[in-house]
């Protein structure tokens, strides 16, 4: 915990957790996470893209890795756990074998990645899809909200756009990654255990939804006359609710929705709102997208409403690994605790990392979700 | 038409008209109108809060006066039409007279008011209040964006709020306030007619809500654990619609609604919004307020959503006087058209002149509402 304190006081921003991809601060991160990886014995590197890797070697040399880990970077205003806790916790599993003076058949690697959360560059998973060589191209050219170029923003870590293939890892190091996280829900609370196993990463369908009525006078436009979008939004906003309930595992967010020209006296003309569906079977999730797109152009047709939908983002689901899965719900029981398994709404370095190798994930509860 | 295009150049913003309460923009458009008043033979005097008076005697001096006309301030980016069309087409009815020699058994006055729109203080009708001597005190007070008090900013007429009181007219000078203004809405058009005559001027409510649930990451959080505040609010948006649907000269509108955090990846765990309803009989309007209230209680306390209401403003409907409303019918019959009388949704300067004297309004078609 004293630990988790002192990473989560290096910020950009005073009174506040904010640590964006290759920054000072992800840097000076990075350091302090290696310096306490030496500590136990771990030979550590920074990779291209900025993750940082400690490697704990197996009683053998060159054997393949289990790698542990999660992300050093943040949202904006961020809660100190959210990737840390990952990083943290795997590195005390390797001070607890070092102590004891343990070494495993296969060396363990704790890795914090570099972009996790995508802040900066409006990116996913910037880390751990280097690390699987899966970063597409397109994102290298991004620039941030100051014009900095990825590859320019590389060279904090002595890199560059030029030198990201050398992040890859080759599959027959790796036999697995496990990750700890926070639920960031509230199902592990609201059944009074500390920790669960995550039995697959929900795949995710993002929309931006725009909805062109006509504005007019709040006073002077009668009821029938009118085509006002901010109607056809809320009924679209209900339909998202409608279409994404009654399913495990499912679920459908409108959570954002501006409203043009929003003043008291003004018909909204204009709504843009986002649509968020998620689910751990990616079939439930297209059922609820085609029928949300559907209704939609019902609702609009009916409110003499423009619409446009354009998709922004799709990922399909990913499993984690039924082994990993067993060893990790044997795990809990053998500490005398229910095994809670639920799937993970949120997207975690995991989903990248599946392409690479086996995933398997611990929640662990967080307050109020 | 040419000095529509004149005035609506004075502006405070290039490339658009823009001309607020007390401005020097103002101060020049007095001027201008001013001048045109004097080439009819009328006396100029500007009030203490900036009403520019031109005064046209009866064939006998002193005798009560007809005041014609419409306010001289605009909205941000305005319609060139909005308000400077009562006050020009007021002065061409007595340049009218004045080119044929006639003078009436009653004076006629025509008036640019100062302050309809209400944007520099957020108040409504300054002028026309001022010359009823209903000035609420509290609005003296006022200071806008940059800290200017309404008195400061009365020193552009050589005036203060000191000097506020002598802007009121005595009731028994005045015979009738008549207006011509835009309709803003879509009647007129709809119904083929160029002008219509205004039977009443729409009550208002205004209220401001504020939705409390909590906020949540959208792929963690099941459906039945949420408390979506977006959810709740959509309901409202359209029970205002339901409530006020079906009854001739009632509207109701959600205009501006804002969403907390707003993120897509977030659950709304605030929203806030206004509600506008008007009616020609407030009989009809409280109905509906008092509908809304209640079903906005029924819909939080079902989506677990803690609720607010602020009562923001309240006018009650103002009736044209019915000798007026006659003369005003029979004159668009004998032009050989259809008389079309319909409420006024907008608020105007008659509404608050209706406090001193008799009222009555002629709309003017515009196009698209």
């Amino acid at each position: 915990m004293p630990r988790i304190d002192q990473l989560a006081s290096i910020s950009e921003a005073p009174g506040e957790l904010t640590r964006r991809f290759a920054t000072m601060e992800h840097k000076q991160a990075n350091e302090l996470v290696g310096d306490w990886m030496r500590e136990a014995d771990m030979v550590v590197s920074v990779d291209a893209i900025g993750n940082v890797l400690g490697r704990y070697e197996a009683s053998s040399p060159n054997a393949p890795a289990i790698l542990l880990g999660s992300h050093l970077d943040t949202v904006i205003n961020a809660g100190k756990f959210d990737g840390m806790l990952g990083v943290l916790s795997a590195l005390a599993c390797v001070e607890s074998l070092h102590a004891a003076g343990i070494r495993l058949p296969f060396a363990i690697e704790v890795i914090g990645f570099a972009d996790e959360e995508g802040v900066r560059y409006q990116s996913t998973y910037l880390g751990s899809r280097a690390l699987c060589g899966n970063l597409d191209s397109s994102v290298l050219t991004r620039v941030d909200k100051d014009n900095i170029a990825l590859g320019d923003a590389l060279s904090i870590f002595n890199s560059s756009a030029a030198q990201l293939p050398s992040a890859k890892r080759a599959a027959d190091e790796i036999r697995a990654y496990l990750e700890v996280h926070i639920e960031q829900g509230p199902v592990l609370e609201s059944q009074g255990v500390p920790v669960g196993v995550v039995s697959s990463i929900a795949g995710a369908t993002r929309l931006n939804v725009s909805l062109l009525g006509s504005a007019g006078h709040a006073g002077t436009v009668p009821m029938d006359l009118r085509r006002d979008a901010l109607i056809a939004a809320a009924k679209c906003v209900l339909c998202v609710q409608e279409a994404c309930s009654g399913q495990a595992g499912l679920v459908g967010t409108v959570g954002a929705l501006d409203v043009k020209p929003g003043a008291g006296n003004v018909i909204p003309g204009e709504v843009q709102f986002s649509v968020d569906i998620r689910a751990a079977r990616d079939v439930d999730r297209q059922r609820s997208v085609e029928r949300v797109k559907t209704e939609f152009s019902e609702i609009c047709l009916q409110n003499n409403v423009a619409l446009t939908i354009d998709p922004v983002h799709e990922a399909e689901s990913v499993d984690c690994d039924p082994q990993l899965v067993a060893n990790i719900s044997s795990a809990i029981e053998s500490h005398g605790l229910s095994v809670v398994s639920l799937p993970s709404g949120a997207g975690h370095d995991a989903a990248a990392m599946a392409s690479l190798t086996k995933v398997g994930m611990i929640f662990v509860r967080c307050a109020g979700g």
